[in-house]
C-alpha cells in the first residue's frame, strides 16, 4: 500500500474517515431499508490479457473502491451489523518471493478505517453463517427486489460526492489538464496521431495514474468513438482528443478537446469551434442545483440549433428545428453523463443511476443517447460536451433525414469539409449555488488553444 | 484496417502469404491426425474494466493472430476440409455512426488471404450442420484427447517462427530498445519512478504498440514481479526496467536493463553487474539448434555460482554448489522462456509448450521456476535473463537456507546492500547455425549504460 504511505498520516486519516462515513450512511441505509442484511463487496481481480498470467492491470470495482478506498487486488468488504471487515489476501512464502512485503493487517485497518481485517481463506466461513447475504458485483443480470433495494441505495450515496472524492477528482483532474497541453504541444503537421496520444498518456503515467477510459485521440472526430490512432496529423486537420486520467483511488475526469494541427482555425473551422464553445458555455451556465440536466442538454441543442440556422446548414424557425430535433443531424449524442469513479458514474446499474425514477430515455434520435436526466443537486459532477460532427452514416441516411427534409441544406455542407468534427468537454461540479468547473485551467477559446499548439514550435 | 492500410500492399500481401502458409500447414496436420475435424478459433472480445461499456484495450487470442493475423474483436476463423472462412461482425447503422466505417468482407479477405469471409450472426447456422467442432479457446480447463492432439499440433507449428513472425518481433524488439534508451536517458536521483515508466512506455504508445506485459519499473530489484511504480531514484540505486512492446499485430519483446539512478556503478554494484552480464553472455553462447534449454539455464548458473563464490557470498566447490542450487538463493527464477505472441509464449497451455515430451519440472528451488525445458530449434525465440537478487524472504528463510548452511556466508551481504536486484534480459532467436540477438541494438556494458543514463544531463 505504498501509494497511502505516500499520501501520509493526514492523507490517510482523511481517506478512512471519509470511508468510514460512506460505510455508515449505507449502514443506515440498508438497516432502515433491508432489516440490516449482510453485505459482501468484492474488487475483483484482474482479467487475463492472452493467458492467465499475463493480465490486464487491475482495476477495482467502483463500489468496493467506494467503501473500502484501496484498489487490493481479491479483497472483499463485508458489512454487517454495523460492522465492517475487510478479508484481504494472506501473504505466503511465494507472494514474499515474487511480490514483496505486503502491508499488514494493521496497516490496512488504519488506512481504511474497518473494524477489523482478516483473511480471504475465512471468508467462506464467516459468510456461511450468515443468512440473505447480499453480494456486490450482482451476480446476475436481473437483479432481484431486494438488490434494487441496494442499488437505490448506493445511487442515493454515490450521486452525490463527498470532500474526498471531490479532493480525488481534482487530483484527476489537473493531470488530465497536464494530459491536453502535452498533445497540444507537440501536434504539427506531419505527426503521427498516436506520438500525440502517447505525449498525453504519458503525463497520467508520471503521475501514476490510469486512463479512465480508452483515449479517443483523431483527425477523424466524426467517428464518435474511434480508437483508431494510426493517422498523421495533415497540415489543417482538427485534431480531436477525448483523453481523461482516473486517480490512484479511482476517481475519474473527462476531458476534450480540439485542436487545429497547424496551430490556426481555418474560418469555417472557427466557425464551428466558437459554435461548439458557444453551447458548451451556455450549458454550463446553467448548471445549478435543481436544473433538469435534460433542460441543461436542450440549452446546448438550442445554441447550436440557432448557430447552424445562421450559417446555413439548418434553416426555419429554432422552436421547430429543436422539436424535431434538427441539431442531432450534427450533435447526436447526450451533453453529457455523470462522473465519479467510473467516467460513466454507475452505469454498471444502467440507467437506473443515470435517469430518475419515472423518466426514460427518449425515442428521438439524438436525445435517445442522452445518459443523464436527473435534477442536478450540490455535489453531483457531470460532464458538459456539446459537439458538431459531419457524420456520414447521419448525412447520407434516408431514415434520418427523412423528417428533416425542409430543414437541412446538404449544398451548405463542402464550406465545411475541413471541420469534420469538434467536441469541448469539461468536468463540471454542482455547488451549493451553482457549479465549479473543474477544469476550468485548461484553456478553450480559440486564441488559447491556438497558443498551446504553436508553443510546440519553440518548444526543443 | 487502418495498420494494414498502413502497410502498403506488399506489406499485405506478406501477411496473407503468411497466414495462408499456417493455415495450410495446420490443416495438414489436423487432416492426418484428427480425419480433417472442423476447427472454430475466436478472437475473444475485451473484458470490461468497471462496467461493461468502458473496456480494456482489446487483445485478440494469439491463436487467431497466429492463424488470422488482425485483432478483429469477436472475429472466428473457421477451418474445414483445407478452407479457411473468416466470420466477421456484420456493420450496423449505429456502429457506422459511432465507429465510423469499417473494413469491407473483400479487404478482408485480401489481407487475411482466406478463402470467404462471412458474417458472425451466419455462424451459428454454419457451425450447427458440423459434427465434432473444435474449439480454441478451449471452453474447459481439461482437454479432451482430440484438443491435447490440436494443442500439440499449434505447439509445433508456433514454436518455430516463419520469417513474417520474426519481421514482426522485430519491429517489436527495435521500439522496446527505444523505450528503454528513453528510460535511462530520463533517470536522475529525485526522478519518480513513474515517471521513468511514462518515459518508457511512450516510446511503446507512439508507435502504437502496446505493452506486452505489465512493466516492471522499480528501485526494489529484489520484488521480482513488483508492478509498484511509487517510489523515487535516489542518488545511488539500482533502477531496474523489464519492459517489452508489441507489434500492433501482436508480437512480443522482453527487455530488462538495470542501470544506475546516479549515472556510475558504485564498486558493488558493477561487481555484481558484470558478474550477471558474463553468465547473461555466455548462457547467450550456448543457444544453437539442439541445445537443451535447461543445460543453457545451468551455463548461465554456472557462472554466477563461481562469480558468486568469487567474492564470498558463496562458499565451496562450483560443482557441488550448482548441485544443490546455491546459486538460487541469489538467482530463483529460469533463465527464460519462449517468445512470441505471448510475452510466455502458450502458456496457456502450461508447460504443455515450454517442456518437451516427457520432461517436467525439477522439484529444486529455483530450477522449478524454469519455464522451458525443449532443445532448440531454428526458428524459436528465447529470452535469456540471468539476474543476481538479496530477497530478504529468501536469504532469511529457515527452510531454504537449512540444505546450503555450509555454502552460504551471510557476513558478506552488508557489503552488497547497495545491489538489491540485477537482471539483464535479451531477446534471441535460434538460427541454423546459432543465434541472433534480436535485441542487440541496446547496450548493456557497464560503461555503455552509464553512457545512456548519463546523457540525460546534456539532453534538453
Amino acid at each position: 500500500m505504498a501509494m497511502a504511505h505516500e499520501r501520509g498520516e493526514s492523507g490517510i486519516g482523511q481517506l478512512a474517515s471519509a470511508l468510514t462515513r460512506r460505510r455508515g450512511a449505507l449502514a443506515g441505509l440498508l438497516a432502515n431499508r433491508l432489516s440490516d442484511r449482510p453485505l459482501l463487496v468484492s474488487a475483483g481481480q484482474p482479467p487475463a490479457r492472452n493467458y492467465p498470467d499475463n493480465t490486464y492491470e487491475f482495476r477495482a470495482s467502483s463500489h468496493f473502491l467506494y467503501l473500502a478506498g484501496l484498489p487490493m487486488e481479491g479483497a472483499a468488504l463485508l458489512l454487517h451489523r454495523g460492522q465492517s471487515t475487510l478479508f484481504v489476501h494472506r501473504s505466503t512464502e511465494a507472494d514474499a518471493l515474487w511480490h514483496g512485503e505486503t502491508a499488514s493487517p494493521e496497516s490496512l485497518q488504519v488506512a481504511t478505517g474497518v473494524d477489523a481485517v482478516r483473511y480471504l481463506d475465512e471468508l467462506e466461513g464467516v459468510t456461511a453463517g450468515l443468512s440473505g447475504l447480499l453480494r456486490l458485483p450482482l451476480r446476475s443480470a436481473v437483479a432481484s427486489a431486494e438488490e434494487q433495494v441496494l442499488l437505490d441505495a448506493l445511487i442515493e450515496l454515490r450521486l452525490c460526492h463527498d470532500d474526498h472524492a471531490v479532493s480525488e477528482m481534482r487530483r484527476a483532474a489537473a493531470v488530465t489538464v497536464r494530459a491536453h497541453r502535452a498533445g497540444m504541444a507537440v501536434t504539427r503537421p506531419g505527426v503521427r496521431v498516436s506520438v500525440i496520444r502517447a505525449a498525453m498518456e504519458r503525463e497520467i503515467l508520471a503521475e501514476n495514474f490510469t486512463n479512465a477510459y480508452g483515449s479517443i485521440v483523431t483527425t477523424c472526430g466524426e467517428v464518435l468513438h474511434t480508437h483508431d490512432r494510426s493517422g498523421t496529423c495533415g497540415p489543417s486537420d482538427l485534431l480531436l482528443a477525448d483523453v481523461g486520467a482516473e486517480s490512484d483511488l479511482g476517481w475519474a475526469s473527462d476531458v476534450t478537446r480540439t485542436w487545429p494541427t497547424g496551430g490556426r482555425f481555418s474560418p469555417s473551422q472557427r466557425a464551428m469551434y466558437e459554435l461548439v464553445l458557444a453551447s458548451q458555455l451556455a450549458a454550463i451556465a446553467a448548471v445549478k442545483p435543481g436544473a433538469r440536466y435534460r433542460d441543461i442538454h436542450l440549452v446546448a441543442c438550442r445554441v447550436l440549433v440557432a448557430g447552424l440556422r445562421d450559417v446555413g446548414l439548418l434553416a426555419g424557425e429554432v422552436d421547430g428545428l429543436l422539436e424535431r430535433g434538427a441539431h442531432a443531424l450534427f450533435f447526436p449524442h447526450g451533453i453529457g453523463h455523470l462522473l465519479g469513479l467510473d467516467v460513466h458514474d454507475m452505469e454498471d446499474f444502467g440507467d437506473r443511476a443515470g435517469y430518475a425514477p419515472g423518466r426514460q430515455r427518449s425515442q428521438q434520435f439524438g436525445l435517445c443517447y442522452l445518459r443523464l436526466d436527473r435534477d442536478l443537486q450540490p455535489g453531483m459532477a457531470v460532464t458538459i460536451e456539446p459537439g458538431i460532427y459531419f457524420v456520414p452514416a447521419i448525412l447520407r441516411s434516408e431514415r434520418l433525414l427523412a423528417p428533416l427534409r425542409g430543414d437541412f441544406r446538404p449544398d451548405k455542407l463542402g464550406q465545411f469539409a475541413d471541420v469534420r468534427g469538434i467536441r469541448i468537454e469539461d468536468d463540471v461540479l454542482v455547488t451549493a449555488t451553482g457549479h465549479e468547473v473543474l477544469t476550468a485551467q485548461l484553456g478553450k477559446r480559440p486564441d488559447e488553444v491556438e497558443a498551446m499548439v504553436s508553443s510546440a514550435s519553440s518548444a526543443c
